[in-house]
């Protein structure tokens, strides 16, 4: 059989369901009309409720009330800098780890690290890596890199003007630097390099943002620049944009790993050998091999650095803290490293891409708040402790997945942890 | 000078803080006892008590409230399923979007769509994008195909031992099957294929998954599968692991780019000029020329496809509806395209690892569930359309951010979106 | 200094040379006449003649003597198979490595393989690594794997469309492998894989190429499938083209890695500690640490795979044997690994994309044939055993350049070696 | 059928040849034991023949005169600087192209270029590009960037060492740069930058090299450099390796195409519709189509950058001209692009990782300096040049390829130009 077997059972799917020529009807354009909503920035009972009247006969009582619950309705305005078309709230659960011990540059003593997630285990194993490294005398942290980046792009008719374009930025950096600075209290402009390919610059634009993940400050910054720049610029330009699709803002990609974006962390741990055994239930020797396959499967399958599961840890802790969840997708690279020390057991995480603020975005909203309340790195001066935190708790769980798959313990765990759904 | 400025900015912001020798002590382990928590399965009001007596003087009793409030309390063990160590839910905003009509293969409407963020700005520009497509006739989708994997790995002495093990595996592909298929009443293992690297062979193992995401489904399948083998295979084996880190589970990987894990859609719409330009306030040739500058973007850092911001979309969804938010991380990855149709733009987005359920997970929490019965698609039969409307979703977001750009809007609608603050 | 030292020494650098206005001038088109070439397909002793001169004053008699020499010129028809505008042979030394002792699926007993460079020290590190793996007992060999593709894409007006198609195909696929086949006596077509992006359709066609590297052999087939599919396909087809540029041909892919272009060997050896240390005047230790550190680096600078030089080996072995020297871009990834195995050092190659043939392509010019003969594979039923050497001259190069980081001595070798230039 | 067929095949093909227990004998260690050879490093008559004798039955008297020519043993010796174990040379046939036009910033005129290759067809298409860009007025380049990288690694114990060492080096690199440049008269250290993974340290070491490729200088200047750190630096150090995996060096990496390995030069034209469809047999738009899928096809296929073949142009110059062939794998990435400009068609090649020199490596061959003088760009001041002739060249490359498989003659080709076989 030439085709895959994969392929197959799709179509017979497909088949199944419908005949040929009524699909093509159903996927074509239907010009009938819609009821539009209308874009509501400022949320009240009002708007509310408005929403909920259109939903019909899908939704019951019981969904509006876990939704738009009084506690949120008391005041649907306090959300509006943080949303539009508001109709309540989702809630999420959320779980404690630690205390997990942290000697870090910023961060320092033993935190609580509140996680939202819905996936059952998942708070259950960081638990367990917490409690391991804590015992093992807690985790050292240090912020390496701060630098959030914005790469607005310019379009030339020719490689000429392109050239020259960049010697002229060059010459008028310290006018630019000025000018995006100039809408922020916090951020700094760090460094502009620029990257030609053939007509078209990008200028990869760094920024260091105070407390704040940084990203619409940067933003704002980014395009004072760019309108110095078409203000004054002397060569004729096609056109700019104030991002290039090349920041790798909200994805993952190589320019991430290679030169951070938002805080750069690394994080470690040495394992007594007695702890491996007792508390995560394997052997130094059988987490080194896994690691080894690990590794090779990282390779093999074409990841962007090696780790198994960064994205749990960082989805929970930027959810129960008020970040960007969407940071996800670019934070969640990096490299888990493990080292036999002597008998012990060495293990590390670098991670290049932590966006997060203890400012800012979602951080001043009520639960979201009390959750950086929890670590106690709530407002200005917390940002960098919060990444490092961020990292730490990565460690935790890359620990404890380790050693639980080297045990032969991982699947156990979901079965028994999910079964009482 | 010949170290980046970058670097120095950020050696200076360290050594300002600190002297060396007291570092070193910072960063040390510390021995001090630290107090543990019990890890709680099934919560109640005395567990979750016994975590906030813990959290000591950060924490204020509307921090307390602001997550351990009345109706999350009232019934604290319906999380239990889903959560560990639980102590209460964040309130993440929801807003909607549509209605959004879709012509799908599965799919079938007009729907309104919850999305959960703290981000301002993201569901009215997704809205936008939501009003131009339907306005436009609504958006194609189709499932393209589904196919959840696993990928154990089994080690070996050498290179032959792995060899006959991949003979050994394809004649007992039935017995292992039935075996893995055992455990699940909706699972089916639909392809298995060995990768070899000499000692090491992989196995990825390839599953449909009904309506469920399925992740923990393949978990608790493969494991049958590598116990089986494990039992009665002659070969001998140094080591298997139920996953060798290769299948991308949770993490963008060019595997899940190239082969797909969980569903892969297709979506698109052609976009009437006059919609670009009474809804969208830009033409159709300026989002062509942007989109070719963020095409050529996404080459040049080294990204996973090329699209704007799959990750936004997705989040938003993935936690209004009670889907995995980590997932995020592997899901954000895949195509945008724009073509010109005579004076009319074709858009589309091809997502291969879209990761939902309409069953499963935090689906049957109270408010995700209601999410998804805004969107009438809770329960058996809707993982499909759940999965359609996911990319439907996305491509709104595609259009509406490349539109903004190539408009110059986009920095404006974050710096009003976000003024309330 | 916002802008980077190496930005700023590159424009003092073009500045220095030039000023501005000059500068467009020099880099706009120059309209005046040029002197053509005719395209030369059959080589005579005339066409040569006319080619040298044209050449004029930069070339001497010396240059001519050295390129078009009278064994050459004795009979330059003999090359029309192979190049067109034929001027005479570059002369790449080639030096031997070996006897190289291979325990292979295909490849047995001890080989002298030819390696054609220019650069000092290469030919010596990797004799160093073969005299080590053959005092070891020798290197075993197996070719995993064997599939060259070729890609062609179909343009459809949508999803819908797109989605007929790959119905038809899969309806169809016995009479496309049919087509397909029939253009070929060594060539089969061994996998249909359909990949849909909304209404591109993508077929990873693959096929077996018996004893030939086979990339013609398999564009003539696949040409044909596609002109079967044209001539009778019925659904509406906006274009097709032979290859999508998703095949990897000639280019370094992750498709590649993931599944192979080509042929597959995975090649290995355990070094005894006494031949670590004796031959290669390290320790299993050293290379192991380095080994750690190579393969972070690999990771963090997003290659394909990890591994240290392959490319060496391929493109000096590709050249003396008549193998095509620019698939040496696709060939050179895959997986370097180490092992402690007690006392001693496991070794492994794993190389998804090596393209060689015994026969076809420049196997039968009279040096490369000769080159084929010294390692007594020349000629039918020898491609699977040239694959496996090709591994395994790589795993030397791997022992070698490993061995020599581990002990600080690589830079002692290449000042030395280099030094009588 | 769970298992793919193309994996079924390979097991029948393996099983048909092979019984499973000889097998195992097959590929065990053999300790028998084997003729060795003496590394030779200076040639002589009387070596070569001595490895002549070793061939044995395998080899003829002509293979002996194809390799071992009378030209080529008339002074063995002066090819002991860049090879060793010297057994005669492979002769690689050259071919023509041009006039290629070329206004560059360094190169400049009308030039003869010198490829060295056994596929054919591969000439003749490279010379049809050069001809279109010639008749449109010839092609623009810029070298944009200089840069060879090396990156040795340091290894602490722990974060903190980590840091300590890079705050060392900050404050140091005036010595150390000092240092590296002391073992060059043309290489210019023009930027340091580290890259922490928690306690290995990588030193991005950024050099320029004059008019050579450069990569032994650079190894010599670095080696010196971590000598010096070595033999100075106060933090205790576990190991240093002069690289660690990290440059590039020699294969493909994303490190590459975000920040240039190399030279990295851009060359574009503007193909007037007239010679798209009289030189070329397409029409502008149907390039620009093909141009879509082949951009889509590289997404989808994870390469590096987008583009059709660089690596055939570029591994026949480097053969051609003494170049290390080697360094294709990591030359052979970067970006292609297409644009209409009115009725006409712009086509751009970028390309980040040139590695060539007009001195060292194999440029004083014989046939090689023959190779250069060819193109007038042998010895000091020409490396600049040189590199902006293989981009061009490259482009050329591009054109031809994206041109014929546009308009559906790419097989024809082929099919032609191999008959003679």
């Amino acid at each position: 059989m030439t085709i895959p077997s994969h392929v197959i059972e799709m179509l017979q799917k497909i088949r199944s369901r419908f005949q040929t020529e009524p699909l093509r009807a159903r996927l074509l354009p239907k010009g009938a009309a819609f009821a539009t909503l209308r874009t509501v920035r400022r949320a009240s009972t009002a708007s509310v409720a408005k929403y909920w009247d259109r939903f019909g006969a899908t939704t019951t009582p019981e969904d509006h009330d876990a939704i738009a619950d009084p506690l949120t309705m008391a005041d649907p305005a306090r959300f509006s800098a943080n949303i539009e078309n508001f109709i309540g709230t989702v809630k999420v659960p959320v779980g404690i780890i630690g205390p997990l011990r942290i000697n870090g540059l910023n961060a320092h003593g033993d935190y609580h690290v509140p996680m939202a997630t819905t996936e059952a285990a998942l708070v259950a194993s960081y638990a367990r890596g917490a409690y391991a490294a804590s015992k093992s005398g807690g985790i050292s942290t240090a912020l390496l890199y701060e630098g959030v980046i914005r790469t607005p792009a310019f379009v030339f008719d020719g490689l000429l003007d392109a050239g020259m374009f960049v010697e002229w930025v060059v010459q008028e950096v310290a006018a630019l630097k000025a000018a995006a600075e100039g809408t922020t209290g916090h951020g700094k402009l760090i460094s502009v390099e620029p990257v030609i390919d053939n007509n078209v610059v990008f200028l990869i634009c760094r920024y260091t943002t105070g407390d704040a993940a940084g990203q619409n400050m940067v933003t704002i910054a980014t395009n004072a620049l760019c309108e110095d720049i078409a203000a004054r610029c002397p060569i004729a330009m096609k056109a700019w944009y104030i991002e290039g699709n090349f920041s790798g803002d909200k994805k993952a990609s190589f320019l991430g790993l290679v030169t951070g974006r938002g805080r750069k962390v690394s994080a470690s741990v040495t394992l007594p050998a007695s702890v491996v055994e007792k508390t995560l239930g394997t052997t130094v020797q059988a987490m080194l091999d896994y690691g080894q396959v690990a590794n090779l499967g990282a390779h093999l399958s074409g990841q962007l650095g090696t780790q198994a599961h960064f994205a749990n840890g960082l989805a929970a802790l930027y959810i129960a803290t008020g970040q960007d969840a969407a940071c996800v997708a670019e934070s969640a690279i990096g490299i888990t490293r493990m080292e036999p020390r002597g008998e012990d057991l060495f293990c590390s995480v670098t991670m290049p891409n932590i966006l997060v603020g203890s400012v800012g975005g979602g951080t001043s909203l009520p639960s979201q708040s009390a959750g950086l309340n929890i670590l106690g790195l709530k407002g200005a001066g917390k940002g960098a402790a919060l990444a490092e935190v961020a990292a730490a708790t990565c460690l935790c769980g890359e620990i404890s997945i380790v050693a639980a798959i080297a045990a032969g313990h991982f699947t156990r765990a979901h079965e028994q942890l999910a079964r009482q759904r």
